[in-house]
């Protein structure tokens, strides 16, 4: 991180003053070191300090960060640093955008989910009562400074977590990146050098190669919806904010790859049964995330009827990403409710694994 | 207008739900009329009137947009349709840039100042407590239909108001627009038929033409501000909302062509002579616009001052847009207080001519 202002300078940001936006947790771990950084250059950062959580991420929250910026004084060159998790940047990133048409945005990603995904590919954007991510803005920073070190203080469950994400991203895109993951996930969930950062900066080139040529979402960019369909509507149904995200998306996972099973197969596979290949080894890996996530006390209507209102779900039929083969995701459309229905049954029976 | 419905879909809109955000003015005037034609094409609209005038460019109006828009229930696909002035036009492009991260935007302008400037060139947002238009995005429309006929029942002084904007887009850009407006201005202002159309398609065109390949205001774009450094201070400094934008721009506009004379000649002219060519020419034409604006009550000291914490003047000295001629302006840096100031007693002498 002491690189950040350096870095900045090369992407041709001038010393200068600056925003710096991010969360309590951060603040206390990693902030202080940043400001010094800056201090060493002759920058004038200005911090402000979110609560952490998603609950930042709402109109009012936005309105505080808007408010402070055009208090504190800016220019249209003022860059805004996001220094913290996904929460952090989508804030963030959706303040730059809207502050005078648009800072420069610089993303310092402290959680892997935020190095591996949500950093890249310009999504930034709040929350609304009627549900996530609903206004924001596609903006793309100037500069990602990724220091794989910063993930040290996150709990374990954060980076387990986060590590659900990097296996759907071998899983969709890239099998070399799959095959890895299936020897070295230990080492990876360890945060253990060189493994761990050579991982995580594959993870993100993965996202990185998908998004570009795809910045408003039309095509392959669907494929980092993979077990999100799912996913989303188990934290729907369990409530915001009980697990993490990347926890239900793990188990969304596995019903994802039952789905694609059964697509394979022409008709639904039985749940009680296991996978056939390609498919078992993709589950088993999953499963070595050892997340303990599971379905108990989740009805299957309440998440059938929760998935139906995802908003990224095209409006007629049931639109799935699934995979061919490992590293080969797709967009599947009309997919059958009984499909789907034995795929929530599988992931009831299995649980995530752990 | 009865074509809104027919273009929006040649536009590649489907018929279907859409938000059609308007004010309580231009809904009793002319909203009728367009829900009128989407029913006879089975489009489902649905109007949401927000309160006439600049406050509700406001987060306040915004958050309240967002609200409904995303309680009435909305796709990526449902358009955003904006019938009104610029303020509509500013606030629901905004809110469209930012609802699901964009959805697509139609503009019907119904002032002059909307269908010859603020409908074009993708710049939306809102006001802020600290300044005018400091949150907001780029988002161009997918559609702009500008039907003159509305402009009927606009009042008079603010067909006047954007007119004067009309005369900045010739005196900028198109010295052949300068000419027809010296001999058109009355039937433009009469809004009498073919001219009045033929000279606001052609006002249209310079804006349009201007902002392509500058859509983010580092160039050319920057020509569109002629008269507003001025005018901005005079709106400031009277308080917001005491005199029509174009109005100030109008006497900004001679403020701006005294200080281009003063450059051309390479020494403050007196603010007693009259202006030499090809300025005395421009201002006549400002001055035909007959507006009463002036700047008795308006103290130089302060006007000074609020001119500088316009934010789009550059950090370092005095930026103006000056006229090398009719039809072709420029940015000039660095221009000397003293000629600023000669301007402003210029402007006080002669108001803006009504
Ligand atoms: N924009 C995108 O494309 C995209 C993609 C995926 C997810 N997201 C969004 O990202 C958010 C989730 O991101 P997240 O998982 O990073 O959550 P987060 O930002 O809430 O961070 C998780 C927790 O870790 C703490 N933290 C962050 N960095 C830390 C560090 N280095 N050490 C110790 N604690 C640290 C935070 O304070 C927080 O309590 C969601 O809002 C999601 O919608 C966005
Ligand atoms: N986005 C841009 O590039 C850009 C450019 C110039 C100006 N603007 C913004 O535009 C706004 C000014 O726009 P405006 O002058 O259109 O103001 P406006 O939208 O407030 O309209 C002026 C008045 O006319 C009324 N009105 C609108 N259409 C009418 C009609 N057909 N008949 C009768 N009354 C009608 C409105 O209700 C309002 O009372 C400002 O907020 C300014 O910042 C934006
Ligand atoms: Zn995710
Ligand atoms: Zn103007």
């Amino acid at each position: 991180m002491a690189k950040v202002p350096e870095l900045a300078e090369r992407a041709g940001l001038d010393p200068g003053p600056a925003l710096v936006v991010t969360d309590e947790h951060v603040a206390d771990l990693h902030l202080g070191e940043l400001m010094e950084a800056f201090g060493a250059r002759s920058w004038k950062p200005r911090p402000l300090v979110v609560a952490p959580g998603e609950a930042s991420k709402s109109m009012d929250t936005y309105s505080l960060v808007m408010d402070w910026a055009l208090g504190v004084g800016i220019t249209r060159q003022t860059p805004v640093f996001a220094l913290g998790g996904g929460v952090v940047g989508d804030l963030a990133g959706f303040a730059a955008a809207t502050l005078l048409r648009g800072l420069p945005l610089v993303q310092i990603p402290t959680t892997v989910v935020a190095q591996v995904d949500s950093a890249l590919g310009g999504k930034t954007g709040i929350n609304h009562g009627v549900g996530k991510n609903l206004i924001g803005a596609f903006y793309p920073p100037r500069l990602v400074v990724s220091d794989w070190g910063l993930l040290r203080t996150l709990f374990r469950s954060e980076v387990r977590a986060g590590c659900a994400e990097i296996i759907k991203h071998g899983l969709v895109a890239d099998r070399p990146l799959a095959t890895r993951l299936q020897r070295d996930l230990g080492s990876l969930m360890g945060l253990r050098d060189p493994i761990a950062p050579e991982l995580l900066r594959d993870a993100a080139a993965v996202k990185a190669t998908i998004v570009s040529g795809d910045e408003r979402e039309a095509g392959r960019r669907a494929l980092l919806n993979f077990g999100h369909t799912f996913g989303h509507a188990i934290e729907k149904v369990a409530g915001y904010g009980r697990i993490l995200h990347g926890e239900a998306v793990a188990l969304g996972m596995r019903a994802a790859l039952h789905l694609s099973a059964s697509l394979k197969a022409g008709s639904p596979l039985a749940p009680e049964a296991d996978l056939p290949a390609p498919f078992a080894e993709a589950d088993a890996l999953v499963r070595d995330l050892r997340i303990r996530t599971t379905l108990d006390g989740l009805e299957t209507p309440e998440l059938m009827v929760a998935m139906q209102s995802d908003k990224k779900r095209a409006a007629a039929g049931l639109r799935f990403i699934v995979l061919d083969d490992i590293g080969a995701g797709r967009v599947a459309d009309g997919v059958p409710v009984e499909m789907v229905e034995a795929a929530w049954a599988y992931a009831r029976r299995v649980g995530a694994g752990g």
